[in-house]
């Protein structure tokens, strides 16, 4: 199967799972659950579920309690999306080529729909249908409030919206995108991994995987801002320039960027090497995240 | 010992925990954990830890799991606090005598302040250090998420906002309450429950409590917003009449109000008569809740 269809094809369970997961209200509480549909249902590429999910199979993982993990840990994702779409943030209109929340419903609505998708991670990780272990729903819990909190992604997103205050340099743009998408992206790989009871030389490996392919993926990011159109990204382009945000481009420039990103991806694979050829999924996933044009 | 005085020394005790608990960062972090630690650390007069602490009592709950439990509650408040006076939201200029973190700091801090601190509640939850049975944790996790969600508190937050499109009867507004207050009020009180291993039947009439004192709590918050000073309260007041919100006073008027909350208080009270004197220091809580003049 190719890595396409593959992704494809986990996206459309993701989407199945977080349409039956998502609450859906009537009456006064309809408009706040269906802000919360238009989000979480717009049709992402699904990359983090993706990561869990294949994580966990190198360890013939439950199902189940993967995918479950995989909802919680995209409803932080697309939580975030919205907050950083919002007038005091990047102040986007569009996502994923349609209206970005706060465009289509109105900002209070916008701000509350990410906070409930926050809060209801949390509930679908504690809940017994996730893995009859509570330990384990606590190891999860714990891993995705740490990946998310105030020293994890906000820090991140606090440190982006800072811009150049926090240092134009590639260490302080590294650290920045370790801690904006690189430790949610970290967290995906690494709840396969908690599920599937790995060895400590697994985990690591795959740590060391989920490190490389979350840089490589956000210098992808801004290699397609800096070159992109809308079309392709079905989201404004070459914004941070213009905000004077801070981003590997920026800093090094697109060839120097595009040279990393290789570099990046041969040694996220290297990473994959004690698992053989179990690991080929995710090994095909870096080629397609690193020639992805959206 | 006075409940004034009780009070006080909870609060104390809540600061100190709290102040322990909270990050605080150095480097280009060290503005988002200020901003939390202004708005946590404010000087709240910390009643849902109140009510944690003291209904686990009544079951001789070990105080540090209900002291961890009780701060992470507070988080929540606190986060949603932050989150209401953001100019989409209440847009409000003061909180608790001091201005609020967006003008303190500026709207992105508090929008990102907020969501870290709604995410370390479930990092301070799901930590060993709150309880030695992960399913106890769970149960804590559970519960908080349920409370804080998108069919709790969240959707009580989109009920308010949308002032009397929501309907201004006085089933809306109870119900409109019953959400954005209640419910974590609720989960306050059950979380002491819950770590102390209550009854059946101790559980139901702690329920039972905090719905009516939940009430009574909010319909004197709308009175002292009606008649109150600026000076007494530390926030604008008369803003709901002037917002077009509906509240227990615009829909039942003054004099309906404060009788009906004599009634809840009496009832509520009532609720805890099967603990005997064990439960004064929650039945003293009842007056000083409708007594209050901030």
């Amino acid at each position: 199967m190719t890595i396409e269809r593959r992704l494809k094809e986990t996206a459309e369970r993701v989407n199945i799972a977080l349409d039956a997961l998502l609450p859906k209200a009537e009456g006064p509480e309809a408009r706040l659950t269906s802000a919360i549909r238009y989000s979480a249902l717009d049709g992402g590429k699904r990359l983090r579920p993706f990561f869990t999910l294949e994580a966990g199979a190198l360890f013939d993982a439950d199902e189940a309690a993967l995918l479950r993990a995989a909802v919680a840990i995209e409803c932080v994702h697309t939580y975030s999306l919205i907050h950083d779409d919002l007038p005091c943030m990047d102040d986007d209109d569009l996502r994923r080529g349609r209206p970005t929340l706060h465009r289509e419903f109105d900002e209070v609505t916008a701000l509350l729909a990410g906070d409930a998708l926050l809060t209801f991670a949390f509930e679908i990780l504690a809940d017994p249908a996730t893995h009859r272990d509570p330990q384990m729903r606590c190891l999860l819990v714990s891993g995705l409030a740490r990946a998310a909190g105030p020293l994890g992604m906000v820090a991140g997103q606090a440190a982006d919206m800072a811009g150049a205050d926090i240092g134009s340099d590639l260490i302080a743009v590294t650290r920045m995108n370790r801690l904006k998408t690189g430790c949610l992206i970290n967290f995906a790989v690494d709840a396969g991994a908690t599920i599937g009871v790995a060895s400590e030389a697994e985990r690591t490996a795959l740590s060391r995987y989920a490190h490389d392919v979350g840089l490589a993926f956000q210098m992808v990011d801004d290699l397609l801002d800096a070159e992109g159109v809308v079309r392709d990204t079905g989201k404004a382009v070459q914004k941070d320039r213009a905000r004077g945000k801070v981003n590997f481009v920026t800093v090094m420039g697109v060839e120097a960027t595009r040279e990393r990103v290789g570099m990046l991806a041969s040694q996220a694979k290297r990473h994959l090497s004690l698992f053989g050829p179990r690991a080929t999924t995710l090994t095909d996933a870096v080629d397609f995240i690193v020639q992805r044009r959206y």
